[in-house]
């Protein structure tokens, strides 16, 4: 992709950016004028701190990979924002997080009452938007993937001190959690177009792989980004013993003397703290970060397969910005 | 209702009771064997804890008075029964309750993190129940109720420290709290029954009724009901300066000394634990007890008005229970 492509690609994903936050205001406007003022300042609050909205996005970009133009589909895509609003607002509550994109967490500003009541008023709206605008076999989809996500933190709850976690349950885990969703989106674009089963199908691979890869990076970056980029610290996972891809696959690879002095290390919280530049070089040293990169390298050109069995003539624009969004999930570094 | 009539209703309830937790325990083994085990042990524990089954029995006497005798109106009905567990679930984690039904509740079982997620996990999977089984309709009605709910629990913490409330504020806050959702379980039913407007209203009337009055009888029985039947302690209402009913009757009527006293007594939180009595007895002078008992009442009258334009020979046996119900609500004693 040439510098020229890359700034109509960044150009039309800020007017996109702009038109989803028009249409959430709209829609809550509709909503807040009869709502408890508290809640109302919670909703502002927390869905409008700079998201990238990257979901209701590849729900409207599938819809028009599909060759539908309705605008309808806004609607529909903002669902997937409110979904994963109410799952940050519970997610904090969860991990007693106070931070979220560099201010203080709805939690934190509100209190974990208010977060958890919030949550679950955007987890019922989205739902209607859903039946509203995909029917019930829209809302059953995601509906299936609500599910999936708490099942998914469940599973990541009983993993949470097994440090001989398989590749297998951290794709389980990263499915429900991040996977299935982004899948999800597509999908529902393509059912609001009416999209033939193949179509369909098609965008469902494409938004799971580029879940996963999203997912993979950004565990990655956990270890490997600039703090500055990323605005988060570096060594998280690590610090709450957090099995993730690269430290999976040292697990593996790792001698008997290596392995031992990594279990003890994750057994013991304050080491895990202490020692995340040791254990940043053992996870080199098994080449672990790179076996993560080239996985997702894999998963993202099985996007890219899946959504190339869908370009025409008449989608290329949606094409290339779902091809660079593929592109830029690899190689982001915030 | 004369006594045989009274076992009849009892017998009827039982078997649609044991009927309800008989589907409700099919559809959870339906998603469950896919499910984390420790998520299918929550929702065991927590959905199998005795409850009555008054929203599911609701919905299905709804459809019935509508003529309607299909069973699929099972399957709708059990949505209101997770919803309302989920509503348990987080209310719990939210004041921080040990104890449901006389045992630990999810979240002193299971943890706060648990009963957020098994929380989230049924309110997604009721409204895909609704959807299925009461279209895009149903889907915003039940919806709407949800947000509701969450409006209404907002209102109840910014009324906190409000011990000047007004009966309309009472009466906001409980119609969030339980009448629109008891309304919406009957308006459901007839939904599903595809009923006239004219008896879908009509049923939406005497849900919300009932609804209404069961919430002014729990909190008399916050002051007036026997432990042993109630399974609860007396005076926790007044023990958080939650204002109900008789209170807020009782602060309207009062002289300016009683006034004075009891805004005194209601701002100390020591003294709301320690002066149940006399408050008992402050509401007891101006009749606050008698007040709230005479407009739970008149809003039984209202709930078997509506009821009786439903009257026909060929529902006689669903009219008796939902007569029967309404009776119940107004003088139960647990």
């Amino acid at each position: 992709m040439d510098v020229r492509n890359d700034m109509d690609l960044k150009q039309r994903l800020a007017e996109e950016t702009l038109k989803i936050d028009r249409i959430m205001r709209d829609d809550l406007a509709a909503i807040t004028d009869t709502l408890d003022p508290q809640l109302a300042e919670i909703l502002e609050y927390g869905l409008f701190a700079g998201g990238k909205r990257v979901r209701p996005l590849l729900t409207i970009l599938a819809a028009r990979m599909c060759g539908n133009e309705d605008n309808g589909v806004y609607n529909l895509a903002i669902a997937f924002e409110y979904l994963h609003g109410a799952t940050l607002f519970h997610d904090d509550v969860i991990d007693r997080a106070d931070t979220r994109r560099g201010r203080p967490s709805v939690q934190k500003q509100f209190g974990a009452v208010a977060a958890i009541l919030a949550g679950d008023f955007l987890h019922a709206h989205s739902m209607a938007l859903v039946g509203e605008f995909a029917g019930v076999d829209g809302l059953s989809l995601f509906s299936q993937v609500t599910r999936s996500m708490v099942d998914g933190e469940f599973l990541q709850l009983r993993n949470a001190s097994n440090f001989n976690q398989s590749e297998e349950d951290y794709f389980l885990a990263i499915s429900g959690k991040t996977a299935l969703l982004i899948g999800a989106a597509c999908e529902l674009g393509a059912l609001f177009a009416r999209a033939q089963p193949g179509q369909q199908s098609a965008l469902k691979t494409y938004g799971i792989s580029l879940g996963y890869a999203f997912q993979i990076i950004d565990d990655l970056l956990d270890y490997q980004g600039d703090a500055q980029l990323t605005g988060k610290g570096l060594g998280n996972d690590l610090c709450e013993g957090k099995m993730t891809l690269p430290l999976i696959t040292t697990m593996q690879r790792a001698d008997a003397a290596d392995k031992q002095w990594l279990v003890k290390t994750l057994e013991n919280q304050l080491q895990r703290q202490q020692k995340l530049s040791q254990v940043t070089s053992m996870i080199e040293k098994y080449d672990g970060f790179g076996a993560a990169r080239n996985k997702a390298s894999d998963i993202i050109n099985k996007a890219l397969d899946a959504l190339s069995r869908l370009k025409q003539q008449s989608n290329q624009q949606s094409f290339e910005i779902l091809h660079g969004l593929a592109h830029y999930v690899l190689n982001r570094s915030n």
